[in-house]
Parts: structure tokens; sequence; C-alpha cells
């Protein structure tokens, strides 16, 4: 049960309240961008268009893996859409990322009895052979125990590691459970092994696998990596359990596609007082091609695309400049964002701070950031302008989103506005991540967030940053 | 939300009264086969092991298409679970049955924007054209809307239509939306259409297509059928509704295997007194090919083996003849179920009642049945027994499940033990009816259910019928 009716009730009301409370509330922030902020909010919940913006990019692109032809349909529709909402300096800022493709993909039980089983390949899977790879079956509760595997003791078999990933609101159970999909290949691969399965990183019950990418290490074998759909490793487990040898054949025909061109692609609303410092408020154009990336990252673009419309449909534009960046190449291990963070390296210093919405289609449900201790009563009364749509003040300091990471480390300060990521995980990196699973309305409640906090940001009476760099 | 846990916790709490108030309650029913009944209810919901014969089911057999190798597996399964049973009469009785296999399956939107559709052919569906078929696509709302479409006006086309079914707890939506899968494609080609797509018939939102059997007729073309995932229907609309021509690329591999040797699978608890008199407790051994058929109907299954193991744990055996029926190619027409009323005829008017367990893993939540007259009383006994299992009466009369229909048809009383079919049709002849969608508390609780009715049917001081004939 989420109580997000009541609180978006509660929110609604609470934006009927004069602008007296308001002023009393406000803090170091100026009582009137307070004030704008309040309209953008009011705005977005009456109904912001960010459903319409991801229909769109899901309809008329689709999947859009980072480097296919699909990515580069996506730069020319964001490119449009930034046209079309009246924004500033827009441009794509080209760089290089390793392209790949998914070819045909099987995974059958042979004996002791025949399964047919879901599998995908993970991102820069290596091929099998054409005829694919039959090989007896090892299974393993963690990394850890196919790490502590005996040397060699997985030669000619197939390694299964059937870690389950835990369902938390904020998304905890993926760091916990998504090592396997990065380090296993190599695991696997250092003790003999010719292909790896994994459970899928995901939370549901459906027989959906979950993508993403995984990585090989120089000197060691790289051997074919697939993940298999919660219910299938269910049952290749139970079948295992039936105490026979299993014996496993494996088809995974992606391919390498060399060096392609991808863009990270940017527009601005340009600042009213201090035009070369920038709020970057971010999300990923780039998805996995099994879905449609409604979810992982069509909603963080409809936000940042919503958030900008509502933006510079106020009178007047904010003191910093806001800075709507839609990174491309996420999901290939943050190549688009690699490439902002030196492609802008001189300029990282006068970035006020950096968001990125990359964790679904909402609500917002808590808020924290990273800044200078100067700038902490303005985070504060930014969390009291964002407390009436439900948000809660988050744990700790935020990373502010994957694509920030790169310039966090540059010493840009950071905000998170923490998605409710509770069933984030049933449809992440999966065929099932379609337009369905997001609901108009908490979308708009997220554009409310995002858009409030990046004018907030960018009328602050102080600078947020630039902090110290982070040790590498 | 579901009341079940507080009713089960209510029905365990009634099963700790006196045998005095059981007495007082058992109307025309024998006080000591009421008291037995209880019995048998309080074991099941002690843990009644139907979840052991569905896993063990679907994992040592699988998916068991009528008349496949699998199919025989599933035969040689039930045997030997009759058998650890110490049942009598125990045999597979067979009859033909017309074999069909899927073979490669895809849809694509070619254009004017490419997108991979998921798509499974319909059963008995026959194949494309080894290059597929690519034609544009014309979309229906119904199935009449697609009647009506002028003669000759589909020519080359491919019709699709869009019909969506209502979740109910009943699963009354099927009814209303079911047609269009066995009638569309003599519809579809009557206009000269190519192919057929249908939108999938099932509640869910995730990218499954529904199989189901289709048909042909006489003097009109065979073209090929599928259906859609309802997402991709979703998308699928979206696309035609941004007004240009839609093309579509289809191939359904399928083929038809001729005819095939298939069984019912029998055993039975002796009567004491009435053994010429049966009581039929049936479900189907068969399943689609997509899934395990872990709900649809290896829950039946395990429903019926379960009962028979809690009935035959009882100190005598009741009045009548309790016949356990598993039957086959259920799937593709009810063929099973017409065999046994065939090969049965003439001992039809001793059959005291039939009942089959083919709406998923539970809870029972309503009880009704179509029996003479003069036995309606021990009716409402037996439902005041099955009450206190959170069981209500059911509207008009029953037709007690599908294999039950053509022994109805000759006059067999049937009764039925109505499943909460609320979620049913979000996995209903999918990948995704898997082991993981059956709760084994809420088995336990429709074993309980049918395992005392049969036991109080087969218990009954008077004949439930035979009733008239059915006209034809």
């Amino acid at each position: 049960m989420k109580p997000f009716g009541l609180l978006l009730a509660a929110g609604l009301a609470s934006l009927a309240f004069s602008s007296a409370a308001i002023a009393a509330d406000s803090g170091p922030l100026p009582a009137e961008a307070v004030k704008a902020a309040k309209e953008i909010q009011a705005k977005a919940l009456a109904g912001s268009g960010a459903f319409d913006f991801v229909e769109s990019l899901t309809v008329r692109v689709g999947p859009r893996l980072a480097g296919s032809p699909a990515a580069r349909a996506s730069h020319d529709w964001a490119l449009a859409r930034f046209k079309e909402l009246g924004l500033s300096n827009i441009r794509a800022e080209a760089f290089s990322v390793d392209g790949w493709e998914r070819g045909v993909e099987s995974a059958t039980i042979i004996s002791p009895v025949a399964h047919h089983l879901h599998v995908s390949a993970l991102g820069h899977s290596v091929t099998t052979p054409p005829e694919g790879i039959t090989a007896p079956v090892v299974r393993f509760d963690t990394l850890e125990d196919l790490e502590a595997a005996p040397e060699g003791s997985l030669k000619g078999k197939i390694a299964f590691v059937d870690k389950k990933m835990t369902r938390l609101q904020d998304g905890g159970g993926y760091g916990e459970a998504v090592g396997v999909r990065g380090k296993g290949p190599e695991a696997a691969a250092r003790k003999g092994a010719v292909a790896l399965l994994i459970r899928s990183i995901g939370t549901d019950s459906h027989r959906f696998p979950h993508t993403g990418i995984t990585r090989y290490a120089d000197g060691v074998a790289a051997i074919p990596a697939g993940a298999l759909s919660n219910p299938d490793a269910d049952q290749l487990s139970r079948v295992l359990a039936l105490g026979q040898p299993v014996s496993v054949k494996l088809v995974l025909s992606s391919q390498s596609m060399g060096p392609l061109s991808d863009a990270n692609i940017i527009a601005e609303i340009k600042g009213r007082e201090l035009p070369d410092e920038i709020v970057v408020v971010g999300a990923h154009l780039d998805s996995w091609d099994l879905g449609t990336g409604a979810l992982d990252d069509g909603a963080g673009v409809g936000i940042v695309l919503a958030s900008a419309k509502i933006m510079k449909s106020m009178p007047q534009a904010p003191r910093r400049t806001i800075r709507f960046v839609l990174f491309g190449a996420e999901e290939v291990g943050l190549v688009g964002a690699i490439a902002y963070a030196k492609q802008h390296a001189a300029f990282l210093p006068k970035h006020q701070v950096g968001t990125e919405a990359d964790f679904g289609a909402g609500p917002v449900i808590t808020f924290n950031a990273a800044v200078r201790p100067e700038a902490k009563p303005v985070i504060d009364a930014i969390g009291r302008v964002l407390s009436p749509l439900g948000i809660v003040p988050g744990r700790g300091p935020s990373g502010g989103g994957p694509d920030i990471g790169p310039m966090a480390a540059e010493g840009v300060p950071t905000a998170g506005l923490g998605l409710d990521g509770t069933d984030y995980f049933d449809y992440h990196h999966t065929a099932d991540d379609t337009l369905d699973k997001v609901d108009p309305k908490k979308l708009d409640q997220a554009v409310a967030a995002y858009a409030s906090f990046a004018w907030l940001a960018a009328e602050s009476p102080v600078a947020f940053g630039p902090l110290e760099k982070k040790a590498k």
C-alpha cells in the first residue's frame, strides 16, 4: 500500500495556503522564488505533460541501445522536443561508445528432464558458438561462493549463481545483488567455466530475464554470460535438487559492433543574473534493447522535458542557468556522463548542483543533497517547499543519480530526489519495461519535485559548491 | 485485498467446535458423514500435500501439450501417483487427438516505425510461409466490428482485433472476450484477410501472449492467427493512432502433427454400499506448451491427488465410489471429456455428480450445484459444512467445470466449487503460468473444499440425479 493519494491530497491542500505562510517558511530563499516554486508545483500537479513525452519517445523511437540507429533517432527526437520548448543553446555533444548487438538466445535443460528456460545475454556478453554450448551446470548461492570454488573445478562446466535480490523502497537490494552481473564472468572463467548463468537481478516473479552490462578482465577468458528469469532460475534450482547431473544447452549469439558514435543532448534556460553558473537536471536517453525503456529511463526523460516546459513558461528566468542534459550510453557504463565531465571539466567548478531522474516514474519520496556547509540552510528551506508533495528528508548525502557521478567526483554538488523504487526492479532491464507501467499522476508529482527543486537551486542566494574532488 | 487469511482463521476456529453443533447442522446428511467431512477439512488445512504434487508434475514433466511425448510422460507420472496412493481400478483410457506443434514465432512492426512485438500462435493455427507474411494492419475494436466489415475489404491485409478482457472474480470477462479467439480467423478470412492478430484474452499487463485453441470453418481459407501480449496490443494501437499506414511482418511456423494417442487417467476409491454409483472429481492433466501449466491445470491435478490421498486415509470408504479423473486434451477442445462421456455412456445415469478443479490454485469462494429437487436439502447441508472455509453460495446452477460439460449434457448432476479467479487470467495460457504463482495454503483450502464436498456427495442419503439430458 502506498499512501501516495493521501500525500498528494495533503500537498494540494497546502498549496492553497497563503503566501504569508510561504514567506515565513522561506528561510534564506527569496520569498518570490518560493512563490514561483509553488506555482511550478501547482502547474505540474495539474498535468505536466511528462507522460506524453514518455509515450512519444517509446512509440516513435522505442528501445534505443547505445550507439544504435534507434539511439540516433532518439537524438533527433530529443533535439526536436527541446526546439519545440523554445530552449536555448540546444546541441548534441558527441562521444564514442563500444557497440554491441543481441542475437538469437535460448537456454534449455537437456537432462535429466527437458525444460525450456527464458534467458537473455548480459550486455557486452561474447557469443557462444552457433551450435551453442552444452555442459553440466554447477550452482552457487552467491558470487562469493563462486569465487571460493577450487581452481579448475568448473572446467568445461556452466556456472550458475542463484543470488536473490531483496525488494526495498530505495532499491538498496540492487547494490547488494548486482556484483555478480559485472564480476561473475571473470570469476567463473578463472575457475575454468565455459559459460555463466545468473539469476536475474530483479524483484519480480515473471519470466522476463533482466539484462545489464557485464565486463571482462584482461588475461582471463571471456565467456558467454546470460541471465535467467526468476521463475526459470527457480526451475533450474528445482531440477538440480532432483540430485542428478543437470545439463544445459545455451545459445547466445550476440556480437560486438566496434566503436560507434553517440551523444549527450543538451539545452538550457539561460540564467538572468549568473548565466555561467549551471544547475544540471538530467536523465538518460539510451535504454536497453528488450523493452521500450519507458521506466528506464523514458520516465526520467519525461520528467526533464516537462520540467523544462514548466520552467520555460515562467514570466522570468531564474538567477542561474538551468541545463537539461539527456545523457547517452548510460546503460553501457556511464559513457555519456564520463564524456560530459571531461568535455565540461573547466566549467565544473561553476556547476551549482547536479541531479538526475533515473529510478522510474515516481513519486519522489525523499530529498537530500551534498553541498557546502554554508548552503545547508538553503537545502533545508528547499526541503520545506518539497515537503507538501509528500517528500521527507533522505538519509545521508546523495549521489544525485548515476550520470551525475562523474561530475560529482570532480566536486560538483549533488541533490537526490529519491523516487519510490519499490516496484522499479520488477521491470528494470526487461522486455516488460513498457509504457503501461507509467502512472501519469505519479510522474506529474515527480515533475513538481524536480522542477521546483531546480528552480530554487538556481535562485539560491549562496553557491552550493564547489566541493572537494573525490579521491579516485 | 483478499480477506482469505481472516476467513481461514475463522474456518479453523469453527472446526474446533463440538460435534453437537455439527449434528444440529447436518440436516439430511448422516452426522457421522459430516464428522468425517470436518476431519477431512482439518487434515487438508493442516497441509494437504497438493503443492508437492504440482511441483512434481511441473518439474518432472513440465508443459504437456495434448498428444505430445510430454503428455505421455504425464500419464506415466499420474499412474505412478495413483499407485502410490493405493487407489483402485487405476487405468489409462485412450482416445485420439489432432496433434499440433508450435514453431518459430515473431511479429514486427515494419513501418512507419520499427517495433518488435511479442506474439504467440493460437493453438492449431496454420503456419505462415517460412519468410512470413508482411501486410498492412486494419484494427477492429471487437469481433462484431470485424464481422461487420465490408466483403473483400481486408484483401491482402492483417486483421487486428483489439478487444480488452475485463477482470472479474468469477472469470466472467473471459466468456465475453474469448469469442474472437475461436471465431476470429474465420471472420477475418471471410473478408479476405491473410492473417489475424488478436489482443490476448487475459487481464495482465505483461508482455506474455495468451495462447488458446482456435478453429477453422469448412469452405473458408485457413489463415495464420496469433495473439499479441496486452502491452504489445497497446503499442500496435498507438502506432496505428499515429495516422500512417502500419505494416507488420508475422512469422508463425506451427505445424499439424496428425492424429495422436492421448488418454484420461483414472482411479477410484470403491464405495462401501453403492459401488456402482460414481462421484467424479476431475482436473485436466494436459496443458498449453508455453508455461509449465502450474495453474492450468497443475493446481487442479494437485487438488484431485491430495483429495484422493486424504479420503483414502479415512478409516472406511464412503457409500458411493469416488472416481478421480485426470482428463487429457482439455485445452484443444475437451477431447478427453468427450471421450469419457462416450466411453462411459451406459453408466452416466449412475453418476451421482461431477465436479472439476480447473480455475487456478484457490481458494474456493463459492459453492453451487445442479441436482434433482429432492437432493437440494443435501446440497444446502453440504453448503453449511463448506461455509467455515469461507465459501458462500454461488449464483445459479453450476456447470461443474469444462470437462464435466459433456457428461452434464447427458444428465449427470454437477457441482461447482468456485475458485477465486481474480488473478487467474493474468497467467492463463502464457509462459508465465509457473509454480511460483501457486500458494500452498490457498491450495490446501481448495483441497479441504473439494475433498469434503466429494465425501458428502458420496455419503448422501439421496441420489443427486439423473437430470434431463440437455438439448443439443
